[in-house]
């Protein structure tokens, strides 16, 4: 039975407690609920992390590779700034899926910019949760066709 | 019934017939056939497009909104240069989805900018055909959200 | 008898039919009897072209020498990508005038350059309907000059 | 009856007298009766300035709202380098024309950019002295409009 | 007793008086009023000018050693485009804070550099009508500190 | 009564105890009393942080919002690189003032862009020890006035 | 017997017709004659084609491979702006020769890229006629090399 | 007899009297002192002017065709911003000669750019007071020549 | 007897057990083992620390300097984002070197720049473990050399 | 008869002795028969230099007028950042064509900058040793054709 | 007695030989009796080199410190690319004049930059012939002042 | 017996003679003597060269394959402006190792960019005379690793 990691990045903790009328309402508890009924229904399982700390990411990808066979990530603020993330996925080796919530091309410059896309093989983008379901789905499509 | 248009753009014709060891043996035309399926099992209906003419895109889309929903676009090359495209996009006012078959963010730098994605609601990239797939799901899901 | 070929850039078809709270309601028609009606006060007459295609407004100017002794156009989206369009007008050698409905200066960074006024002699821009009157006047104005 | 004021920007007091060969021999006095012709027909007043110095030309901006409708300006060399007089437009919030003898995005590279472009309704450039007369009926329009 | 000398740049003449909306209502006189009680309270006297010229601007300060031990100044759109009042402040040797009403690195792009703050003590940015009296205070402070 | 939430960014544990030479001899523990006989004399309470950590500064903004009105931060070397800060700050929707002890735009070229500016009401900046007890006044006007 | 495609770029379906004082008076169907000359010696065929439409030369090169064992293009205007052609170029693997009649690289700098040579075996510029001529030489010696 | 006019830019008026440990002892009277001796030897009169208006140098520079032979300028601050500056050289078609005190290039970055030197016959930079010794005697060897 | 620290930042817990065919079959621990070697030989201790948190890099140089002469550090991925180790080397006045195992000249764009080599008394790159070896040797000797 | 210089600019006599799988296995040796074969055909005489040097290219230039009709360069390395060479090219007045046996253009971004190519008549790059034979031939065809 | 080193750069031996209605008639021998009348009018004795040679410049000015008291150089093309000339310079530690016969400042954009300014004492440029002698009578001015 | 080639840059010759202050006492001979010495403890011959000329360090290198293992290179003030230099050593294929003197990357801008670094197995910078010692040891490492 596959594994998968899903690692929600910084601020994401804060999601639909905070300014429901940009982000919605829905919450990273539901979100989470979502992931594990695709994860079910596809036969796989998901392990789900949150962290705010760039450091604990760049941990969580380096244990990775023992124990999953792919990986989730919402790199959030991240994105635009670590290499060490970009580091970590490119030397875990693990296939990589990239979501984001909102369409980052249409915001500020600075988010315009993802450090994180060249390292991974694919990415959705802009569809609200609806990106991580996709994107979990994409993923596993991608590890069963190997 | 939902009326969805989709678009590939300037050299897709080609696909699966040439350098197959780069893109793979998959044709447009198995590609519109999945489109299809997805479309037949959601109960929506697709009118499928190819054209290497930027300004054949562009009228396209400008007559796409008397009848249709949404539209599904592939923009390939003119991704990174048609400023008309984007107009068309925008003044069209239909909810529109990108979708690329590789991870143009890890390509040359020149393709690593798209002046189609702030006009449209989401974009998904590098799952091959799978991400039209992806792609025509978000879209239907964005619509019957609506 | 002098005459005038007036060029409208691709989009401009779907003027007045559009969102109409930003361009108002005025349509591409309308605009056009208004340049009939001041071609008759000044005794020329102006030949009318629509394109979405940047190589039929090439092929139209590079046609125009023969039969025109001036140009009016609004390149529209072609006025920041297409290097063709400059090299027609620019071997062309007719008097050139560039007119833009909104001004495009206070617009995204990426329409706030101009490939086409460099090879014309004026331009007028932000004018709504009026930018293509007092160009039109301005145009008959240089011919009547020389 | 409305009333407008008219700004002539630095150097432009030297019109007429130097380089003739490439200015023309058209004196600024003689700009200024064909505007006042303009201004005459349409039933409308013009009051008159030229100034070298930018803070001359801010303080009769500050000045403008009491007493006028409408500003022409001509900023001259001053278009490429005052945030103050564009500060002084924006908050005079006077419906303002832009007008340039000379094409300047036909010029050197650093005139082809406009500091005052942004905060104006609209701007006409390149057909020497008609810029003027052509700006004045397009303010003039603008101004019965509302 | 102390005395310093507090510069108003362009525009801010109209301050109160134009897009209250914008703005706020308070007027210059009445953050004058402020500095002068703030000025009272530390027993120092405060000598205001406000001037729409860069150049008065530099004559101002130029002149400002003999007679002045501080100075304030809220150097408005010359903040990005006077190398003259930068360098007359780094002559005067007079202790300078530079103050702002708007948060100046949250608006256009072209107002996000100030030439002026190298040469100052500090800066206050942002708190509206509150930066000028933090500034006065800031600044009496420096000079007590001495 | 009031609370607000304090934030001292890396590296700034030794100030006072390196480089007095350079940043003078007044350690954080210094301003920390002097923070809290400011907040006392306006009756309010501060609670005071420090950390080196990107993602502990996350952690403490993300949990503010439950228990303090406003935030004073000193980002420091965080100031150029953080978009996580940035986002906390954005989605915390707490009034921030941003404090640095230097100016910043007369340092390196690196340190001369703030990304958390943009998000913050107001900064203040190149007081030494003096640009921490302006802020806070400055944040508890602002709270007062709403 | 080999078969070689040649396709002229925009506009120059006017050489010789237009600014004989710049271009000189050889017109493309000379050319067109001195490549058959070239062909018939060397004992190729060659189609020849002309297009100011960036789609048609698009759709050329996209059925050349079942036709054509190379390429000689002069892609005019569409040097500077077209990754639809370059990649139209690179899908094909037809062996690619650019001819340009000018040296690009000491005109305007936006003429000073070529986005179609890094796809191309070599390139050929500045001769007038004679590059076409050399190009197709070139191209030829290079086919018969394999 | 011929006739020079000189013009020293903004907060020269303060050299000698300020840091003298950096500019100097050396004031702007005693630089004058040297100019009229170096013009009587030479059988020349020069007429010197110090402003720290840009639009007041604008002016003496418009009016002075008539009467000036010759132009010798340290436009100080003004080299690096003033567009107007420049125009009314280039205007003046009189003969100019820029000089400096210090070597501009050694200098600060926004410093090493002169907008005034492509308007001038040449430039002199860096030996103090000889700047403008030998910058005379250049600009009367120019005269000379002619 | 000398002290030194020796910090591995991100992602080095990996090394020698992640893509050996790329980075080699050494572990984080032989080099450890090798350094002890070194500074055995050299009469000097080593503590050796990796991290993947910038933190507490932050935190553990700025508390080094009550304990150690010297710091040894690859900050990896760190080298070119972080401006609080940067911060922290230079606030803690240590002398210090930096290592790479790789060339990072030789490599991606983005890594070509290193934040933390202006703050070095040298650097050492590409030699793989040789570049630690190096590294600590030249570090003690500048530190014997006081 | 006419004469023409061939210079062969840095590392170009390694040509065939050094990583003969890349640059194939034709010396310098070789190419200089094939260019002598071509010259006798065409009944001139050519004079062959290698060099290393610079300063010694700018000799030869600099000597070439009086000698030689036309000039046959291979700038290698020197392409890229010899403005020297550069200038003796302009200075000598003498036809010049550049030649380059890879196509620069398709290598990394510092080849992808002539100097050179603005003061040739045309180049000739991608042919391999053809690239000498074509751009004989062409300079030969331009040196007959004044 | 003084002496001085005088170093003509890159084709200035070329000088009044080519393109003498660009660059006037006089020759170098001719600027080398001027430049040996003004030494000897001086009392000083000038010692005159020409090199087109990078390498043997460094060299001269690397021997010169014994010998000589002041640099009078033209460094021509290598102005825009010699770090090496610049690092003999500032090695030397000469008092330095640089001279240039034409504006520098108003030709080709990459002909504006002076490596070699920053380590000279002073520039004089545009006089042609002129500011040689200039610039030798402004060296000679400096070692007296010592 | 492996033998190694040792070049010292432009201006390296003057080492120890000019500015002891800066760049201390030791000369090239001393450096020369150390390098001799760790060769013979390590069983390698050297052969040391120093060169001003750029054409010069090219030629040492082209013919450097024959009777060298390795190349131990301080390319001084050509390691930023030098293509040449870095295509010899690519085309030699001769491992080697770069070494400065001083940390070139805490030294101006234009310093901080090695052209040659990318094209060498590694980099030694800082460590003064150090850094040859370490850098010969590497390269001797490297050498023996084969």
């Amino acid at each position: 039975m596959k594994r998968i990691l899903v690692i929600h990045g910084p601020n994401l903790n804060l999601l639909g407690k905070r300014e429901p009328e940009v982000y919605g309402r829905i919450t990273l508890k539901q979100i989470n609920n979502e992931l594990r009924k695709v994860a079910k229904k596809n036969n796989v399982t998901v392990t789900i992390k949150q962290s705010n700390h760039e450091g604990e990411i760049v941990d969580l990808i380096g244990k990775a590779k023992k124990k999953f066979s792919g990986l989730l990530i919402n790199p959030a603020a991240y994105t635009h700034t670590s290499v060490a993330i970009r580091d970590a996925i490119s030397a875990s080796q693990i296939p990589t899926v990239e979501v984001h919530l909102s369409n980052i091309y249409s915001r500020e410059e600075f988010r315009q910019k993802s450090l994180i896309s060249p390292v991974c093989k694919g990415a959705i983008l802009g569809f609200g949760i609806k990106s991580y379901i996709l994107g979990l789905q994409a993923l596993i499509d991608l590890l069963n066709a190997k």
